[in-house]
This record gives C-alpha cells, structure tokens and sequence, in this order.
C-alpha cells in the first residue's frame, strides 16, 4: 500500500458531511461584509455608508445593547474572589452583587471559579434553574433533569448525538428552520424531515402538515425519534398560540415523538395578545407527565435581555427519558469535562435574577424594562416599514428577534441571480449590503427555497431587531432608497 | 405502524455509539467518593478520614493553587467594563491589567464582552497566540491557523469529527490512553488503534511498535489518518526526548500520517534533564514543512501554571491542511457559534503572559515559580512515596500532572477482585478509598489491561500530583499503612 500524505487531507478526503452542512448564517455575504468593513476602516468615505449595520445574526451587545449590570458585577466578583475580601470593592460593586457573588463562590469546588465542575453543571446552580422553571410554569422541575451547557447550540448537538443512530433516524424540523439543526443532524448521521410552516397562516404550525410529513417519511422507511419546535420562531418572529401547542404536544404524544422545544426566545415576546408558555407546562396543564411525553427543553443565556451571546451559557431540562438515558448524556457530557463557568453563573443568574425586595432590584428592573421596551417598539418599526415598501410583505413580529419579510422580485431580477449563479434572495441581499452596508441574510440560508422562477420558490430577507432606535431610525431611508432604485432598475425589463 | 412513547427513548433505543464509550475517569468510582464526601459533611468523624483527597483529575484549582493574579484581574475587568471607566478601580487592579483589559476590549465585537466573535475566535487573541507559539518554537506561526476552541477537548472533537468518515477510519492512540480520544473516536464513528507504550523503557514511545500496528490495521482493512502523540504524556508522565520526537515525525512524514499532537502539558515539565520541544518545531528544525507533513496542536488554558479547567479555553494549530479544509472547519465552527469569551481571554493571556520590564512582572513570576516550584517538589515526593512500598513500582515522573505506579498485586487480591466481578485495579482503588479518603484512578480507565490473573494484564493507579505539600505530607503515612494491610491481608492466601 502506498500513501501520498499531500493528499491526505483535502476537502476531497475530509469527512463527506463536514462538507455537506450549509451554514450560510456565517457565510460568504456575512465573509463580504467583514471585508467592506475592513476597507471602511482603512479608507473612511470609500463606500456610501459609514459603516456595517450587522443586521444578520441574533448577537444583541454586537449592536449596543447593554449588559444588565447585576449580570455582570457578580460575574466580575467571582472571577476574582479576592475581590470579596477587599472593603474597597464595596465603592464599585453593589451589596447585592456581593452577596450573590459569595453565595455562589462557596458553592464551587475549591471555592474558586478556576476548577472542572461537575459535568452537569454546578449543583447549586441546577437548582436555581430549576427552581426558576418551577416559578415560571407552575410545574415542579428537578435538578436532577437539567445539563448546564455551553450555549443551547451544544445541547442540540448533544440531544442529536443521542437520538440519531443511522440514516435511517429521523427528526422533523420546521422550514423555514434553523441551519444549526440541520447541521446538527446531518453532522451527526440523521435525516432531517422538514415541515412547511405556512406563510399565509401567520406563519403558523399546521398538524395536518407536520402529519403529512411524518407519514411521508415512515412510509419511505424512516424512523422518526423527534420534532423539533422553535417558540417564540427563529426566523419566522411567530409565538405559538396554547391551541397550537396543546396540539403538538397531543401529536407528539401520540406518534411517540420526543418533544424538542427550542425555547431560547422566551422572554423575546412583543405584543400584548401572546405569551410564552412552555411546552413542558402545556403538557403538565393537559394532564401529561414524563411517562406520556418525553420534552427537551433548551434555553440559553445569549437572548432575551440579558443577550449575554459570547458567555456560551444554556441549559437543558430533559424530562421523560430514564435515569439510565440520564446516565448514558452524562458519560457524553464528561467527554468535554465540563460547561464553562462563566457560562454556567450566568444561566443560573438569568433563570435565578434579583427578586423584589432585593436592593438591586429597581435598577435591575429598569435596566430590562428599558431593553424589552425598546425592541417592542424596534420591532414595530422595522415591521411597518417592511410593509410599507413595494411588493414585500412581513408578518407581525411577535417574538424571538427577527423579521423575515418576503419580497416579490421581478422577473429580471431572478434572470440577473441566475445569471450571476446565486440564488434570487441572496442577489437581492448582496445587493443591498453592497448599496446601504445594511446585512441581512437571504431566506434559503434558512433553506426556505429561493427557486429559479418565481412558481419554484419565495423570495426571503431575515433581519434583526437589534440594531438602536437611532440607527433603525437612519436605516429605514437608506433601506427604502435602494428599495426603490432596486425595483425601478428591474421593472422595466420584467 | 404502531409506535409506543414509553420505549421510545431507552438505553436500549439511543445511539449504541453513545452506550459504548466508557468514561471512567469520572465514573463509577468517583460517584462513590462524592456520595462519601456528603456523608462526612453530614456526619463529622463518621469515616476513618476527614475528607476525600481527590486525586482523580488533573483539576489543579480544586486542590488549593491558586490563580495568577494577573489573569484574574484581567477577567474580573473585562466581565465588566465599566470598571475601566472607574478611578477607585485603581485601589483594586494593577496598572498592568487595567492596560491589558482595555486593550482587549478595544478589540471586541461592540467594544464588551457580551457578543459573539468570530467562530475561529477574536482576530487578536489568535494573533496572541501565534506570536507566542514563535516565540517558544523559533518558527513562524499564523492567526490563521489557530482556531480558539472550549478547552483542548472541544477541538480535539471537531478535528476527530473532520477525519472520520466511517468505522474503516483509524487513528493510532497511546495505550495507555487519555480516554477522551478513544471516546471522541467512538463517538465519530472511527477505529482506534492503540499502540503501547514501554513501560520498561521508561514508558517511551517506540517507533517499531507503532509501526507494528500501523501495519497490522493497513492489513485488516483499516485507513488510518493520524496519529495521537500526547507530550508531556497524560497518564504515564514521560515527556518525550528529542531524539525520539525526530522519528516520530519521520514516521508521520512517510507513513502519510497527520500528527495529532496533544501538548497540554507543555508548561509542566518537572526535570532539569528534559524540556518541552512542541512537534512543529522539530518538523520545522528537520525542514519539513506545511507541505511535507500535517501537524495539529492542540493546547488548553486548563494545565501548566495556570490551571484555569473551568474556563474551557484553548486552542488548535493546524498546519499543513489547505485553506478549503480550513474553511471547512470554520464551517463546523460555526455551528456552535463561538468559543466562550472567558476562555477566549484566558487563552490569550496564557500564550501572551506579562513580560520582563512590564509592572506586573515580577508578581507573576513569582506566582508562576512558586506553583512550578512546588509541583517538581510534590511529583518528587509522591514518586519516592510509591517506589518505597512493597511491590509497587513508579516511573519517573518528568512532566505532566500524573503518577502511573504499577503494583504486582498478590494472587488472593486479584481472586477478590474477580470474585466482586471487578478489574484487580479498580478492586485496589476502591479499597484505597474507602480506608483512606484518597480518590486514584484505576488503571483500567486508561485502557491498561488489568486482567483475570498476572498474566493477562498489569495493575496501575493514576494519582496526580496535585494534593498541596502539607496534604501530601499527610496522605503518604495513610496510603502506607493502606497499602501494608492491604498487602497483610491477601498475603496469606496468595
């Protein structure tokens, strides 16, 4: 046998589904904008735009928002314990943040932060979760059932890693979806099943559909172990009504279906006639324990209005499968020792914040009033203005972070992507960085189809939320100019 | 097709991959040891010792060493800005590290530490690291080719994850092994082909025996893609001579083989006659270069000096795989978004610790002496301690964090030991715990065979040497008087 070791590792030899996964959200628009970014800085005045507005990732403090100081006082506190010990620390941390700060050091190994933890998570910490469960749905939750991990993203690849033993195991997903799912799936072995959220319902969850799906799939000799459910929606912005959820949970139930509920978005929630429910509590209110309906739930320390993104905080709340099941995730868990710790005291402090009566909890309040108060209203604006151009449309942001309007391009337009070889909604979005620095991410990053012709596909921009009033407030012009020049420039030949 | 919820998620029904690994290094043992320690919480004096003495990790924080203070500062200011701003802050940070933490956040996404990075890690963090790998090498290195990661394990995972493509993919590991490579390989769906170590020959690494496998895995069948190195060596303690490193690269070179090497230990070499040489170096020192043999090193905020494990930073340098293949690691990357910040840092400041002439010099290196210091005196210690009892015998410890003593254990004690339906190792180290409180770890989790009878297999423990001095110097009388009646008691009948 004879080996060249030049060859070895090429992207020819490489793992196939390394290769396979499209991960567009960090992609080559995303690699093009870093770059006109770049040049901006060298050469102030070279682009007719000051700078790149990131409207394209869920990453909040990227676009100003602020920590919430509680948040960050007490991670600043145990990163530092000798802080603890110091009388002049009193002049630049509050009391709260003290305590709460040697509260959680005396619950650590060794009493520092600088240790492995459990692979679970820190015990202390997997209470505070769960006690904060209990007092968000009603429902009892045990320490016992949640993994502290590295962001939600690590435990989906967890949960998938478990799940999928073949091919031949299947998860159902929403379209337009979430890349890091069918990712997750494909890197792990599965196939991922997609159902169409619909568009015209509000983008809503039709069973009828996700039943179509299912039966499609067992009769081609699939095994499907999960579905898959993101509420409040990335990237569709829909908050499932109770019915809904009642439904889904009914469905999985009945088909044998592990529930996967994504539910990092739950206090993402804009408008007065929707809540966040868990599905865990739709299933304890219909009456369902863990021996009827086995539920993942995943939750995260990047969103809502702490939007602590770079902490790689989350957790999971598995309930429903054995304690030996629990066992076999905690063996796969030890493999990578443990989660990070700044990660984990922030999860704890997000499901476990400053209570009424506690000192800090005015400034704490206001300081989130503040952030939620402003998306509501960001949101709004954005949304009126979608709909306010020519031939888009976009759904009522309810939650989550995003809007994901649909535009009706000309039929030159889709000739020139496919001319240029991309897809419609990508030119379109190519397009519009290049003319305003304002990214957004084309619609089939998401794997909604953007097709060759206006009958095989929708046309789709994802945009965030998150930018400031004052910068959304300069945007909408920039956005409508090149709407308008983009629309009049292809009319004619359509 | 009828499908039934309550069987649908049992050990039975989740991936076997899953079920086949085996983790003991924190298993079944260490359960017990925790169990112990709440009961001694609980009920004072109701063992015959007054803790657990966990010698089971390489955690060394858990242990008593104490954090540089220039790390920690650095954190602690970079959780939380707005200290930066604050003149009292000065009574609590040194000059250094306020200069330090402002130039890092000057270099973040939204000028905090609350976003996203980039997936490989922050531009400048990356360059901290490939300055400082020149630096120690004499030879070049590019930010490019650093990936960030969540601790050595995280990168190790993804790199196992882009090399195997089924279970006819192999890669030769040191046996005895780090269990996280065997698991990791398991889990990707790959064949691991160990290759002993000679614990005759001061537990080196011996070219012919390699080769033996390398040739006996091509026969069966098997495509073997790299080869794990670990240096210093985790659990045996050789740190690898030059010499030795030389024809292990020529061996890789030839054979076509990428060279994993694990150089976590880098910073814990503990002999005057051997010094740590990284295997890109010796590559670069013979003249090989990119294109003549791929290299990746993984390292981790979590050993050395600094001993930051919770953290989960570290990082990978890959040389030699072409820019596609480095994109499509960037891909997978993506998926979990971003290496947590606070190991981002750390990792940082690891690689780019304070220097001669900088204000916090000086207490740096006396923190770094004094913990260096005293692990050469611990590792010492603990080496004579086990050569001086009865049929146990102990390599020299040259570097890394572990013992890996060898006992002939008397006949009756392995007949025990079957008899309880447990390896004669792991028979030893639960008897070992439960009379003295000194938590080890069999050598079976290291994949050593210890067999049914002498002859099928050795006996080992692995103690890190990580107890402070004064725990030392108390736990030596115990595990003698342990060890003795050990002995005493299986004499008699062997």
């Amino acid at each position: 046998m004879s080996y060249n070791k030049t060859a070895s590792i090429t992207v020819e030899t490489i793992n196939p589904k390394v290769k396979t996964i499209n991960y567009e959200l960090r992609g080559e628009i995303a690699r093009h904008a870093e770059m006109l970014q770049e040049e901006i800085e060298k050469n102030p005045g070279s682009r007719p735009f000051p700078e790149i507005l990131y409207c394209n990732l869920g990453n909040p403090q990227a676009l100003g928002q602020r920590p919430i100081s509680f948040f960050r006082e007490v991670l600043s506190l145990c990163d530092n314990p000798t802080l603890l010990h110091r009388d002049e620390a009193r002049t630049l941390f509050s009391p709260c943040a003290i305590n709460r700060a040697r509260r959680i050091i005396e619950s650590m190994p060794g009493r520092d932060t600088g240790s492995y933890t459990d692979s679970q998570g820190i015990r202390s910490f997997r209470e505070a979760v769960a006690n904060g469960i209990a007092a968000r749905d009603g429902f009892p939750s045990r320490p016992e059932e949640i993994f502290l991990t590295d962001g939600a993203s690590s435990a989906i690849n967890l949960t998938m890693q478990l799940l999928i033993r073949s091919d031949e195991d299947a998860i159902l997903c929403p379209l337009p979806e979430c890349p890091l799912y069918s990712s997750s799936i494909i890197l792990h072995g599965g196939t991922m099943v997609p159902y169409n959220l619909s568009e015209d319902g509000d983008w809503g969850l039709e069973i009828f559909e996700v039943k179509r799906c299912l039966e499609e799939a067992r009769i081609s000799g699939l095994t499907v172990r999960a579905m898959v459910i993101i509420n409040p929606a990335n990237p569709t912005g829909q908050v499932l009504s109770m019915a809904n959820q009642e439904e889904i949970v009914e469905f999985c139930r009945k088909e044998g279906l592990v529930l996967l509920a994504d539910e990092v978005y739950q206090d993402n929630v804009y408008v007065e006639d929707k809540k966040f429910n868990s599905f865990k509590k739709v299933a304890r209110s219909l009456g369902y324990d863990k021996n009827d309906i086995s539920i993942v739930s995943f939750h995260s320390a990047s969103m809502g209005y702490y939007g602590e993104c770079g902490r790689r905080g989350g957790y999971m709340e598995i309930c429903g499968f054995g304690e030996d099941v629990l066992g076999e995730i905690y063996k796969v868990a030890s493999v990578t020792l443990c989660p990070n710790i700044g990660g984990q005291i922030l999860t704890s402090l997000v499901m476990d914040p400053p209570k009424l009566g506690d000192e800090s909890f005015e400034t704490f309040l206001a300081e989130k009033d503040n952030i939620h108060s402003s998306l509501v209203k960001r949101a709004k604006t954005l949304e009126d203005a979608f709909n306010s151009l020519e031939s888009m449309t976009c759904n009522r942001i309810e939650g989550a972070m995003y809007l994901f309007p649909r535009i009706q391009l000309p039929s030159a337009a889709i000739k020139a992507a496919n001319a240029e070889g991309v897809s419609p909604d990508t030119f379109y979005a190519c397009r519009l960085l290049d003319a305003t620095g304002i990214l957004v991410v084309p619609g089939s990053a998401f794997h909604q189809v953007s097709g060759r012709d206006r009958a095989s596909g929708t046309c789709h921009i994802r945009c965030t939320v998150l930018p400031s009033e004052e910068k959304i407030k300069a945007m909408i012009p920039r956005l409508r100019d090149f709407h308008e020049s983009f629309m009049d420039e292809f009319r004619d030949r359509s």
